[in-house]
């Protein structure tokens, strides 16, 4: 039988007591979805047999597939073994191979494997032992029957009957580092998919999620294939699609084929706001843009006292592209760097549209690039007036031709971050410096940006 | 009655799909353990009302209280409001309250409410809002009551009476920042436990979870009361104190008495490489220990290209000791911005020793400040070689008298983060710098950093 639905159960104290985060149970998901599995829940429970035993159970009656984490260490509190036998209602038996390569894995380390070890060897009776090149926790796999009882699972699927149906349950040690090689190399190829999922995420930057949600109109209907949903983190809107189908011949082409018709309807609606798809950032578009037509940025920063540079150069390669700038935090270093007069900071004030183009026409200047980008603003939690109040920033960005081109043009932007703390502000206020350098990079700096006020 | 075992419910697909890391429960779980209150498991269900229906019923049957995180946003995968409904048996009812705020919220942005908004001032009839300060989505908090069908969460304990229990529902919002605050503020009061829990964090910079561990000695002892376990985090390790006891009178100062005891203990031990406890971070120590000394420092970076500025200034008040910086990408800039020399750089390549100091004196004598801190490395993926592989950094710190002092102390010190991303490169030599200026300003020069090569 194919496994359509997939259960992720990860098991451990330090989970459940928050002192771990679990990253073991995403990167299941992902491998699953592209092996065309739903993962239908994620469940974590303690170090508790009784409990590990009932997640068993439960999530055997809705799932074929329970891939498991945790829980197979050599001490007390490493309980996965047992309950699975207790799940399978079968005693524990030592495996020899399993005993074996533990005992050689010590011995390579040059030295006897301790008693405490030798626990690690046990298996349920039917279950098999899946082994372990990375740690001394072999894995186990085994077939278990839903018992006959009301099912309980949170899905939205019937009661599947018990009686014909076994469960695949893998269970695979808590360190990521054995885990996954363990997963690669023991459960990728024995999971069977009738179903093929292809899915796209497309990002966009300076729109909101319900003005996008408006522009995508029907395509995010819940029935429509390839579904079109949309998260939103930190200003970055995705629009997740997805489509899954059958296996069979043509079935993969035509599923991409939809996903990537959708992923266009999706880029025309959401123009000009989408810079990129899947693991792509805003200041990773915008280096490649710069990259692709050969020119540079400098940034000279006040509020956000490095963070702009800090996301430029996070992208590997950045150094083809940006070439530095200044943290000017001191208006004294407004005026000594970047050659903001004294009388104007006096006049207007730090946060104001004329300090933000005077530092982004030194900063261009001074560093003989094609684009300068400048924020001013006050972040709070203090510094902030009724005349500007905290969120209140001004972002400048002066182009023109590099070495020697003294005609810069100059846009310039007010925002109004309000509600948002002094990290937020700051995280908006570098996102639509990128996101400005970005529309003039791509023509489209007439486009307006969330939470701007005025130019 | 008390909330003694809690439940908590992630929502969306992009959770059992893979494509984002649940944070948020780890979080809810820590701030649980913290209040006395248990987690007994956590359950991440995909944005499908029946699954999430059938998540609460089930969760009501084993805890006290469930805390609910995602699925409040406007759109139509947005299901929570709809599903806690359903599992209230009532009708959704439109609060006025949420409505003025959402509204008000959009206009303070200068806009009108989308229409797609409005549903997000739903609540189920019996349900209470919760204001969102940091977004559209109200929380929302129930009480409800446990079905009367067989029991099904993982728990070892027997299905509990239903009839005379209602367990609170505290329905929050994704994005961590909005969701946080919403904790802090409308959940924390409304927490009730009959465990007193106090616990204190003491952190460090510098020194390895190992050598701590052997530091502390019988302090990390599990039998001991208070506590005492070891987090690491991009380079912080921190040393978790923890003790707990049943309320009445006397048992809080008593435990808060125990804690701090142990806290001094560990600050004993683990001296001097304490730099804070609780929210405190590197650099917000920094900061203080200089607007205490009434100095300030600039910085001047390469490979962290403005992270360290980005990590100084995010601490609120940092004006008053962080002038600002370079961002000294290029060689060009290092050259044109602090007087490095292009000989130099020409002779023994930007990450040298040398490149180091002549960043960090160029940086102090341009700022006319007390401190400089300066950085230059291999950050990867790229550019590394045989003599210096990816992972090499060189930091130096210039201090002296301030304006027109010109005799400064240099120290110079190369750090090898072999086997690290670009990103965590650029992290721990942004924490490592700033760990240097730390040591100088608490009069521990001496002390060695982790990591660290030669001086």
């Amino acid at each position: 039988m194919s496994h359509r639905r997939a259960a992720i159960l990860s098991i451990g104290d330090e989970l459940t007591l928050g002192q771990t985060l679990d990253t073991n149970s995403r990167y299941l998901s992902q491998q699953l979805v592209d092996h065309g599995i739903i993962p239908i829940c994620h469940l974590t429970v303690p170090d508790d047999q009784p409990a590990i035993v009932r997640a068993l159970r439960d999530l055997s009656r809705a799932a074929d597939l329970i891939l498991t984490t945790g829980g197979l260490g050599p001490t007390a509190d490493d309980l996965t073994r047992q309950a699975l036998a207790d799940a399978l209602a079968e005693p524990l038996v030592e495996d020899p191979e399993s005993l074996d390569a533990i005992v050689r894995r010590f011995r390579a380390a040059g030295r006897d494997m301790p008693p405490i070890n030798r626990v690690q060897a046990l298996r349920p009776r039917s279950a098999q032992a899946i082994p372990n090149p990375h740690g001394t926790a072999p894995g186990l796999c085994a077939q278990l029957r839903p018992p006959a009882n009301h099912s309980s699972l949170p899905t939205s699927d019937p009661p599947r009957a018990h009686e014909s149906r076994l469960v695949d349950v893998f269970c695979l040690p808590g360190p990521p580092h054995e885990m996954k090689p363990m997963f690669e190399t023991a459960v990728c190829p024995r999971l069977r998919s009738d179903r093929i999922v292809r899915t796209l995420a497309v990002h966009t930057f300076g729109i909101g999620e319900s003005d996008l949600a408006a522009r995508l109109g029907d395509l995010m209907d819940r029935a429509r294939t390839p579904t079109v949903g949309t998260t939103a983190s930190r200003g970055v809107v995705s629009c997740r699609i997805r489509a899954e189908g059958e296996t069979d011949s043509g079935a993969a082409a035509s599923l991409e084929r939809a996903v990537a018709e959708t992923g266009e309807r999706v880029r025309a609606l959401a123009a000009p706001y989408v810079f990129g798809e899947g693991d792509e950032t805003l200041a990773g578009a915008v280096v490649a843009l710069l990259r692709a037509s050969g020119e540079r940025v400098a940034v000279a920063e006040s509020c956000t006292g490095g963070l702009l540079g800090e996301m430029l150069t996070r992208v590997p390669g950045a150094s083809a592209a940006v070439v530095g700038g200044w943290i000017t935090y001191s208006n004294e270093r407004k005026s000594a760097d970047l050659g903001v007069s004294a009388a104007l900071l006096a006049r207007v004030g730090a946060v104001s549209r004329e300090v933000a183009e005077a530092m982004a026409t030194g900063a261009r200047a001074r560093a003989g690039v094609e684009h300068a980008l400048a924020i001013t603003g006050i972040a709070g939690p203090e510094g902030g007036s009724e005349a500007k109040p905290v969120g209140t920033v001004w972002i400048a960005r002066a182009s023109g031709p590099g070495r020697g081109g003294s005609a810069a043009e100059v846009e310039t932007r007010r925002f109004a971050f309000t509600g948002m703390s002094r990290e937020v502000v700051r995280e908006w206020s570098a996102m639509c410096a990128l996101g400005m350098l970005r529309f003039a990079l791509v023509g489209a700096s007439g486009a307006s940006l969330i939470r701007e006020r005025e130019r």
